[in-house]
């Protein structure tokens, strides 16, 4: 975390299911902009391996494709694609083929004798989780994590298990081949420059924190709504629904960042300490807290069960059971098919104490929102005078947003700020084996139960999620905006 | 300060100055755009008075080049002029001629009877300061100062008063023929709408309070500052120099807003009361916490005297000795010729208790403008992180601005709020007797004492105010903001 070096080690990255999604659309495009930016060692190399059998040049031609697509910097004209290309290999073969690792094992070795490699090697799981292990035990058996001369670290993508059970096999699998050290467990969220400047926002800055408890908020709202429905990963989301999709790991992050105490210090150890802390400080979710949804046409969706019962939409009230947040509800809610995509975080305060301007509608309660994602920022609604006689007051906001100081495609994206942090050994943006499973532990009791509520594709979710919030006598802020004629967070 | 009504009760105005500059440019554009907002009654009546022979005629040919080149509302066509026209009279005769009084009371009965006025008066006395006790002396003995039918008040201008003796003498002057209650000294810096959105900002939010007292505040920093020298007005400013001019009445009135307690209730009483325990707790000032300074060419200007030693620039620490403000200085400065015209209240918040993001630089502290004039607005300034990798962060701000919101030409006249407010007897936006009083005792220790330094034209005053805040090792929030690349007070 506290790393501002602009330099890594040189190193090998492995990427396993390079002929996937993933790899085209967020790795690759990653490791190009860095390597725009200078971010990467000239020595660095890029291996590839998957079961498809492609040539060199097949490979490449397909990730210059999603470079061309995705990659922040130099996307078009892809000035730096000739310089970049020659550093990536391609290697195919079965993940449970013992050969395949026998092969990777000696190209890693003439890559570290011909590039100057150090020995370094960053393993990138992005392959369906059922090949996690597989490739855990071969990268084992084969001794390719241990490096005599440098270091071995591996990236596992989302998501890291299907519960707790599965999530502490999968660690303990782990364990045996690497340490907790070397184990980069991805949630790109982690990667965002608005999640990061949670921290740097709460703890950069002196006037935010003594109002950051339960003295002065009455409630903290999360929410990660997305337009679209599941799409083409109707397979995945039918065995996963929103809970383990967005919710064990993003919104629970989200909702760590915002409640954890200031550590003493920035880094892996201590961060991740100050995150356990307000997990373990999460009081055991009552699936009464929590609302299900399935937006109507989920169904239909191709490689849905026609019955399913999995939530694509979910509101749960959660509690912080510590001296700081005692009394203050968090709401968090996500979900698919809903009327806009955006993930905000709102801290709305208490009203005054004492209504001080008579004959005037009580002043709305002050409410600061972040907007993690897109139109990246900050906002403050507060009451001011309205010109003319009298004392009467109305909300207005103040925003700060990234793009208008930064300027366009300024924000970096997660996984190039991921990568980096891995190939600098920094994990404090990548989830630790205690916090991944205190957060499966808090969704256990909700997961695969309960029966969704419809709800129309493009809407706020269903009417129990307003029903909900309206027991306790409180409005989701996008409501509540509308209301007030204020923007906040659909624009 | 509470009503909202729009309806004023109907009334005579009389305006003692009629043919003087503040009629021609504040007094009748005002009462014509509350005309136009339908805010002043159909009976009401203006009757100005003063030494000119004119006829109505001539008088109203003047009062029309006023309104088309001042008034905020229908400035240029004037529709509704010809409706506002006819409403006013003029009456010509010496400030010192009983027979002008005479001649007055049968005016007004005349209107009270023709138009229905009620009886009720509305003194006005736009004249210079020397003239005030002969016209209150006169009114009083012609027994003008008190209505059978109706209610008796009077605005007074500014300045009320040179020195602490003289604001005292005419008090007591003017309460041998009024009650308090039926006295308005003028102070248009109240009538501003951003001057009564410091009470709104404060009061009707609940971050703000928490945060407003010595545990988070470094300092504050209030500036009145004028491009423009003293022009026509030097006959008058050579005698009273900026301490008087700005000092003893706008700059002590920010002050008293920014550091009140909250009132119980809002009105004339409880809101004057909170002002002036604050400017009793102000610490008794030390001229060595006085920096004056006079403008290069001040002396060369047309009536001004070769040798004069009047300041034309002063910057001041102030204490508030209670328990919210002890230890937080106050810094207030003012003047004329210098680099900008703006007027801007500064919280400077302390810096962050732990340093948490380290290889960074410091932290700059948070800082709240609010902007009086021009740019009426609301300005905060915080740490966000630099996007990329690290944890660096680089102060931004949040901007509120009126015309933003309101659109341009929303915001009243001060002249407006303040004539609406003396026409519903609101008194809370006009100083009380104690108040002026206090301000001057706090004043008179630096009245007429002291050298001046130099300082250039279009400068930020002398350089020995800037070394008047590095002592304390702060700096004035423009060179501040220089610094930050952080734009602040002056766009």
């Amino acid at each position: 975390m506290a790393s501002t070096s602009a330099t890594t080690d040189p190193c090998t990255v492995v990427v396993f299911g390079a002929s996937g999604d993933l790899t085209h659309r967020k790795i690759v495009p990653a490791l190009h902009s860095l390597s725009c930016e200078g971010l990467l060692d000239e020595r660095t190399r890029i291996v590839g391996v998957a079961r498809s059998e492609l040539t060199d040049e097949q490979m490449l031609e397909g990730l210059f494709e999603g470079v061309q697509d995705y990659a922040r910097l130099d996307p078009h004209a892809c000035d730096l694609w000739p310089a970049f290309a020659p550093r990536i290999t391609y290697l195919s073969g079965g993940y449970d083929d013992p050969d395949t690792y026998r092969r990777l094992g000696r190209h890693l070795e003439e890559l570290d004798a011909e590039h100057d490699t150090g020995g370094n090697r960053l393993y990138y799981l992005a392959v369906p989780p059922q090949v996690y292990v597989q490739i855990v035990r071969q990268l084992g058996d084969a001794g390719l994590c241990r490096s005599d001369k440098g270091w071995v670290r591996m990236i596992v993508e989302k998501p890291f298990g299907h519960d707790l059970a599965s999530a502490e096999a999968l660690n303990d699998e782990i364990h045996t081949v690497l340490d907790e050290e070397q184990i980069f467990r991805i949630d790109h969220y982690l990667g965002k420059e608005t999640v990061q400047n949670l921290l740097l926002f709460r703890f950069a800055n002196a006037i935010f924190e003594p109002l950051w408890n339960r003295n002065y908020i009455d409630h903290v709202q999360v929410t990660m709504a997305e337009s679209g429905g599941v799409g083409h990963r109707a397979g995945y989301y039918e065995r996963a629904g929103v809970l383990r999709d967005v919710f064990q790991n993003h919104l629970l992050q989200l909702v760590t960042l915002t409640t954890m105490e200031p550590p003493s210090a920035l880094n892996g150890k201590t961060l991740r300490d100050e995150k356990v802390k307000v997990l373990q400080a999460i009081r055991p979710l009552d699936p009464e807290d929590c609302i299900l949804g399935q937006y109507d046409g989920y169904r239909q969706e191709p490689g849905v069960d026609r019955r399913s019962m999995t939530p694509t939409f979910a509101a749960l009230k959660l509690h912080v059971d510590n001296w700081r947040w005692q009394g203050v509800p968090f709401y968090v809610r996500g979900g698919k098919a809903l009327a806009a995509t955006t993930t905000v975080i709102t801290l709305q305060f208490k009203r005054v104490p004492h209504l001080l301007f008579l004959g005037n509608a009580e002043p709305q309660p002050n409410r600061l929102c972040l907007f993690i994602q897109p139109d990246e920022g900050i906002s403050l609604t507060f009451d001011t005078k309205v010109p003319g006689g009298g004392m009467r007051s109305q909300p207005v906001s103040m925003t700060f947003r990234y793009d208008e100081t930064y300027g366009e495609r300024a924000l970096p994206e997660a996984y190039e700020r991921l990568l980096l942090d891995a190939m600098q050994g920094d994990a404090g943006l990548y989830a630790r084996s205690d916090e991944i499973e205190l957060a499966w532990g808090l969704m256990e009791p909700l997961l695969d139960r309960g029966i969704p509520h419809l709800y129309t594709w493009g809407s706020r979710g269903p009417a129990e999620a307003q029903a909900f919030m309206a027991r306790d006598g409180r409005q989701w802020v996008d409501a509540q905006c509308e209301a007030a004629g204020v923007r906040c967070g659909e624009r």
